[in-house]
C-alpha cells in the first residue's frame, strides 16, 4: 500500500542501510495495524550526474515519494505525524549524516489498488485483521 | 497516456519478457480505440538488495505503477475491468512464474499532458481518430 | 518542490545536457520568485530494451513526469503556459535533436510536503522570500 520510493545519487546507502531503512518504515505501519507486507520500499538509485537541486548536481541530496492507498489521514494533525515518523525512520541514516532530503506523501485511490489481484479489504475488517495476521493477501467475502 | 512503471529487482525479466509485456498492454489501450502511441511501458530494475516487502529483501516481486490521462473510469465496474486486464496482461509472466505482484492506477488531469508539444485531442473527436490511424500525434483545431 | 523525473534509454543524454536541462528548469521557477533550491531533477535512466512506446522499443523517447507542490496552477492559460516553459527548457536537447517526448504534471497537496523536515513556507510569504534570498530551508513562525 503505502509505496516508497528513494532517490538519491548512488552509494550513499549501503545493503544494511536499506535493509534498516525499509525495517524502520515498515514499522510505522505495522503499528497502526496494517499488514507488513503493503509496505513496498524501492531504492532508486541514479548515476552521480543524474540529480539536481538548485540546478547543480546533488550527490547528497535524498528525495523520497510515499504514495498511501489503504488509509487516508483526514486532519493535518495526522498527517503531519505521518512525516514525522517518515522523517524518524529514515533520519539516521539521512539528517544525522549531514544529508538534504525532502518527502512528499500523496494519496491515491483504493478502489485502483489490488495486491495479488485482490482489492484489499477495507480499514478495520475481519478481513484486513485476517491479513494482518496472515501478513498475506487472502481472498475474502465483502 | 497511460505510464506504466514496473519495479523490480533486475533479472526478474528477460529482454523478450519486457517486449511481450509491453505489447500485451498496449492491446488493453489499441482495443478501447486509443492510439497505440499513448502507451509508454517503462521497466525500472533495481538491485536485487534496494526491493522491500514487510521490511525484508523482495527479489520475487514486481510493483506496477499505472497513470492514465486520456480518459477516466467513471465506475467501480470500469476501475475493475481496466485493473483485470491489466493483471492479465502480465500475468504469465508474473503470477504464472509464482512471483508476487501489486498494482495501482492514477488518474491524473488531461489539461497538464502533452505528447510531442501537443495537448492531445478529447475522447472519440475527429482528430483522436486520425491519431489512432495514422499512430502519431498531429495537430488539430480544436 | 517541483520534481521532474525524465525517463528515457541511457545514453540519450551527456552529462553536460542533464546539467544543462536542470538549470534552464531550474530558471523557469526561479523566475516565478521560488526558491531555487525547490528544484529537483532526477534522470532516470533504464536498459535500451525497457521502454516502449505503443510495444516497441523506444530507444528515442523521453518522457518526464513533473510533480508541483509548492503553486497551484488555477487557470488553463497559466497550466500551458507552464508546460511551454518545459518545454521550451528541454526543446534543444529533445525535440532539436530530433527525439520523441511526452509530458504531464501533476500537482500534489502541499500540507503532505516537507524539505530539511519543514512544511515550506505558504506563497509569498516573508518566509518564502527569505527562502528565495538564501536559497535554503530557514525554520519560521507561521
Amino acid at each position: 500500500m503505502p509505496l516508497h520510493r528513494f532517490y538519491y545519487a548512488q552509494g550513499l546507502f549501503s545493503a544494511q542501510d536499506k535493509q534498516e531503512i525499509a525495517q524502520r518504515i515498515t514499522k510505522i505501519y505495522t503499528d497502526a495495524n496494517l499488514p507488513a507486507f503493503y509496505v513496498n520500499v524501492v531504492f532508486i538509485e541514479v548515476l552521480e550526474d543524474s540529480i539536481f537541486i538548485s540546478g547543480k548536481p546533488a550527490p547528497k541530496f535524498v528525495r523520497l515519494v510515499s504514495q498511501h492507498l489503504a488509509r487516508t489521514m483526514d486532519s493535518n494533525e495526522r498527517k503531519q505525524a505521518v512525516l514525522d515518523k517518515l522523517e524518524a525512520a529514515f533520519g539516521p541514516y539521512v539528517k544525522d549524516r549531514g544529508l538534504d532530503w525532502e518527502i512528499h506523501i500523496e494519496e491515491h485511490e483504493r478502489d485502483l489498488w489490488r495486491t495479488q489481484g485482490i482489492n484489499p479489504p477495507m480499514p478495520n475488517t475481519n478481513a484486513e485483521k485476517l491479513w494482518v495476521k496472515e501478513n498475506k493477501a487472502i481472498p475474502f467475502e465483502e
